[in-house]
């Protein structure tokens, strides 16, 4: 299950790195590159850091074909029809959930602290869009919206604390994936219906 | 021979890192990094998935002298000349095509499937020019130019069909290098002709 | 002492970085992302291209935790009081002279030649920067100011020759460091005085 969950996590974030390219026209193979760098940019950086190289991808070329069909998807529908507004973030949310539940998993298995292993899910669900924000020439998107990466460290310690409490290591995952998931879709929520964030921004540090 | 030609690609990339920089009005020591970006970018990203570490230009100094030596050159060239607007596109086809080709063979011989190694070879060609385009803050032309990396595709595909057909390394690599070099030769010469493609941008996704 | 030396490099980058993020109005994860890749970036491109993973702070989360407590105490006093205008650029200058000569070591411990193991210890003194430049939107600060690598590139130099001369590898250290913080002092105050320097960047290349 969770290997399909890491796939749906894949394709869903190179349907947000093909949309993001072509708000800024680049022509296929940007949008492809995009996808990819998008989809495959966290976990990659993840297994170079961690020294678990060949990183995931070139094991097993499965998750580039995801990748790629998941970006031409997401080109022919942009086409052809007008996507809900909400759909992008509601499944951005649960790739993110994903990633950083399956990087953390990943990092302890291999051996790592604690601590650490929850920067590395971090790293895995966070990095992939920040290199494609900042391919496009834009401050990324998370360095601006705290609830994004809050979330993401919440879910990879209760993944962590129920890991330790429960001994079912399948439980645990789902209920880090659900506070990740839970907290980006109230945080979705709650930037519509309140202004305030903004202007604590505009005053702050 | 193909030894030569990774030198020669190294030189010609550090080149155009230089020019980038000097468009930029960055200082001696930008240009130089710049150029150095630009020159082994590539390569050692793709060393670094692969796990094929130390990265190249580590075990062998004489990668980062010819980058530095060409970036010098450039500089100085660029001084004192008006340097023919033709050759540098074109010498920019000739390192795209050895590094594609020799990339996609290290690739190979680490044992990777057919399908990452071509992602091999396009990452060792392209990766080095969107590091020094995003390092100028610039949108990576490589993202707005789609013959540039189908290009890489297409020749990286070549290369691993001639070697399965013809058990000539040798000749394998050429065609695949020639493929890459006519492809880029081809586009550089059909975009100044065919504004039409600009419009299609425009349109298009 | 070499080991706390580290830590104040990476605290004090730390602090740069968060006051990076501070200028951007980031959200308080912003400051805390931007102030973790200015401290360790430079280290882990290091590690990561030498093939010694896990990089550095997997294996001891000193480094984190000393760089999230550094962006933490940066906001508080960013807030509650004005710093003084010349403590950043110094304290930067002692970061950098300590990472250039950490990076240098490590290099050359792992039996790298010693231009190789100069071209690690800059890319551990200024690649950190360069990121967070990159992410914030801007030509990184490092290209632009000549001095700046040009201390790290003759600190390293020193640091390997007197290694070589002295066999005596505390004084070798703190030799080179004190070539690298005695010419970004220098370059501190010079560029203070000397506008010249901008007028030749205009003409220049």
């Amino acid at each position: 299950v969770l290997y399909y969950l890491d796939l749906f996590g894949i394709a869903v974030f190179a349907a947000t790195g093909a949309l993001a390219a072509g708000r800024k026209n680049l022509d296929l193979f940007g949008v492809l590159v995009l996808a990819l760098v998008t989809a495959i940019g966290g976990g990659t950086l993840r297994d170079m850091a961690l020294g678990a190289t060949p990183v995931f991808w070139i094991t097993d070329s499965t998750y580039i074909a995801v990748a790629t069909v998941a970006a031409v998807l997401t080109v022919l529908c942009a086409r052809h029809a007008r996507l809900p507004r909400r759909l992008l973030p509601v499944a951005d949310a649960v790739g993110l959930a994903t990633f950083t539940v399956l990087g953390t998993d990943k990092a302890l298995k291999l051996g790592v602290s604690e601590e650490i292993a929850i920067i590395m899910g971090v790293m895995s669900g966070v990095v992939g869009g920040m290199l494609r924000d900042v391919l496009v020439g834009e401050v990324p998107l998370v360095l601006r919206r705290e609830i994004y990466a809050t979330a993401c460290i919440a879910g990879a310690g209760a993944f962590i604390l129920a890991n330790r409490l429960l001994a079912d290591p399948a439980l645990a995952s789902a209920l880090g994936a659900f506070v990740v998931l839970g907290l980006r879709l109230a945080a979705i929520h709650w930037n519509l219906s309140l202004p305030v964030f903004a202007h604590r921004d505009e005053q702050g540090r």
